[in-house]
């Protein structure tokens, strides 16, 4: 049971540390060899590209936060279903997500989110709260 | 435990019932008011919607096959991460997802999908199993 638990709480600090807004302070949860899949787009293959990923994010706008809505865990592995939400001037874009998480002794190996790549654009480019159905 | 072992095996055994190229036979898997919600498009609601809404996905294709890569339950709550392969004429689309079920008395009641359209629709649009990037 400890491994399923340790996973489980590795990921909800990460998730909770997204609140810094600050890409660096994510670099000590991930292997050095971590895969960061966004479904939608290529991968961000090793530590630093995917630190550099999120710095991405974070340039773009003023704050995310990551609500974990549902999360269920078996051995290592770690199965979210989220709500991001992305900041950026007076659009606030809440973004329904799924993301499985990979958890190798106490870091994160792989991370893959899926979600709709035209919601999130639709938000960002000014449809703010509106969730496009 | 006996709670999470059955939500288990009624999602595998409804994701494997796909193959039969049938919706009403995945009637009886559904609460009278289940919630199937493909997350970017409206979500279907009550029984007769979802097997109409799985009904309109059989008549586009040939097969429609559903590899369940990842799962983890807790509690009700059965989260997948999933390849879905949509054949249609000579097109063979896989679509990567995750999934959330929540299984109510052996039935579920609500069913929320994550996928990026853009992929699927590029998919069966003819670019076969070139996944877009």
């Amino acid at each position: 049971m400890g491994t399923t638990e340790d996973a489980e709480r590795v990921v909800r600090e990460f998730c909770d540390a997204f609140r810094l807004h600050d890409a660096e302070a994510l670099r000590p949860f991930f292997t050095d060899d971590v895969v960061y899949h966004n479904i939608p787009m290529d991968p961000a293959v090793g530590i630093d590209a995917a630190v550099a990923f999120i710095d991405g994010f974070f340039a773009m706008c003023e704050s995310m936060v990551i609500e974990t809505v549902n999360l269920a865990v078996r051995d290592d592995l770690v199965l979210t279903e989220r709500v991001d939400t992305f900041t950026v001037g007076k659009v606030v874009a809440p973004l329904m997500v799924m993301g499985t998480f990979q958890v190798s002794d106490g870091k994160i190996s792989a991370w893959r989110d899926y979600f709709d790549m035209a919601q999130i654009t639709a938000m960002l480019s000014g449809e703010g709260d509106e969730v496009p159905r």
